[in-house]
């Protein structure tokens, strides 16, 4: 496994690789790598010849109150896991070289990047949407692999696969979760005991949600206030949104008679975490 | 040669060619061929070993009140010329195929983009860069060839080619003139009798600059009211912009001691054209 910090030496090794004929799998991260990430990978691992992981966390993607800062790094860990699985190439490039001076260009999917999180983090998805299109430049993948953890993430970054004629083939994958049910993410290493205990309400709202409409709810109003009083009953108070949305246009759906998508975003205690359920 | 008008006909005919190791040469261009295109055509013929021409009045980069109704269309013309030229391919697809439903992703320069035509065209660079890079993201060039004569759109081209990262060279190519000096554009056949014989006066204004800088004059205001002066002289008062700017920056310059653009749009009659000239 090669750890690669250049980036016209990452898009020389793939540009030698696709003129070889090979197929390149692709699984975009932030570092600290979890199960989730690793089901990412070994999906990677089985549909490509070759697999790039890169470790970047952007700081384009976050706010100016965000913790940027404070976000788990551990490259040592994450080599470890990847070598592990498989994996060929982790591309790890600094920030000055993917954003050099009189860094201008901006890529932004509207209306997708503007509810949900992008209404509580202005800027985060046009953060995501840049730095995935330029990943995909220099990386060049056949395939690349998304969390559904992510779901509004793994939306806008089709769309906009889709939008500009990028010849990338996007696939999203389930959700992985604890025994107890919370979803497993980077942040979740932010939580104390308590806190981590509490979090498990996240999951139980989805889900009672799922059950509540199953049994023939379709008033989405009623359907919110029913997680936002189980997430209350934790005593966590602080939430960002709760929203049914459509699966496509991430608009607010009245009521539920088709696909959508449940999502939530809550802070407990300092962290802010997320999690979604699809209704089909 | 062929005419190709599907995206994913021109994307796999491309490839087969990149397969292949030939090198593509591109002209994206909104047809209306004049010499200007024809020497960047003659260009890529020489540097590669298949040229793709795109032809393509893009909707999303013409303002509400603009031209795109009247834009000259003239694709027979047009294919005798590129056959001529030894053109391989002419990508010529239809705006209902390149914006499909929901289309929601925009690619933006920042800076470079809200000033000279930017700002009195708000909105116009968005759907260029927008649109570049799908076209190159659909033809996969070597080497791209745009013209000086749309000095900011080369800059804009330039620089978001760099920051995402975009695999493509860009070459920009000297600006072609008429005899009397007049400036290659399709919009020219907007100009009456009289107006093509005023419109003479702007690049008879620029080249008054030039002379006045070489002559030890740094001073850029005094500068522009000598081409304002000069161009109001023929009667020609809406001028939307004349402007000394920084030729990486395109931030205004006091006072001329380096490299430098005379960018300026004026109107003569209903139609507005565009020129400039570089100080080095």
């Amino acid at each position: 496994m090669r750890i690669i910090r250049s980036i016209k030496e990452m898009f020389k090794v793939s540009k030698e690789k696709r003129v070889r004929g090979k197929t390149i799998g692709f699984v975009p991260t932030m570092g600290a790598l979890h199960e989730g990430h690793l089901s990412l990978i070994r999906r990677a691992r089985q549909q490509n010849d070759i697999v790039v992981v890169s470790i970047f966390i952007n700081p384009n993607q976050f706010g100016p109150k965000e913790d940027f800062k404070k976000y788990p790094r551990n490259l040592k860990q994450d080599s470890l896991l990847c070598k592990r699985e498989g994996v060929d190439i982790i591309f790890y490039p600094d920030a000055s070289l993917m954003y050099p001076v009189n860094y201008r260009t901006y890529v932004f999917v509207e209306k997708l990047s503007d509810c949900l999180c992008g209404k509580v983090r202005p800027g985060h998805f046009k953060g995501v949407a840049t730095v995935v299109t330029k990943l995909f430049n220099i990386v060049s993948p056949d395939i690349a692999y998304f969390g559904q953890k992510d779901a509004q993430q793994a939306i806008i970054i089709k769309r906009m696969t889709r939008d500009l004629n990028i010849p990338v083939k996007i696939k999203v994958m389930p959700c992985l979760r604890e025994k107890d049910g919370l979803a497993l993410s980077s942040r979740n290493v932010y939580l104390n005991q308590k806190e981590r205990k509490d979090a498990t309400v996240l999951y139980e709202a989805l889900k009672k949600a799922k059950e509540l409409i199953r049994n023939g709810n379709s008033d989405a109003k009623k359907i919110i206030s029913q997680i936002k009083r189980l997430i209350n009953s934790e005593g966590i108070t602080k939430i960002d949104y709760i929203s049914i949305v459509d699966l496509d246009s991430l608009e607010p759906i009245q009521k539920i008679n088709n696909n959508c998508l449940i999502a939530l975003a809550v802070w407990i205690g300092s962290t802010r975490l997320i999690d979604n359920i699809t209704i089909k």
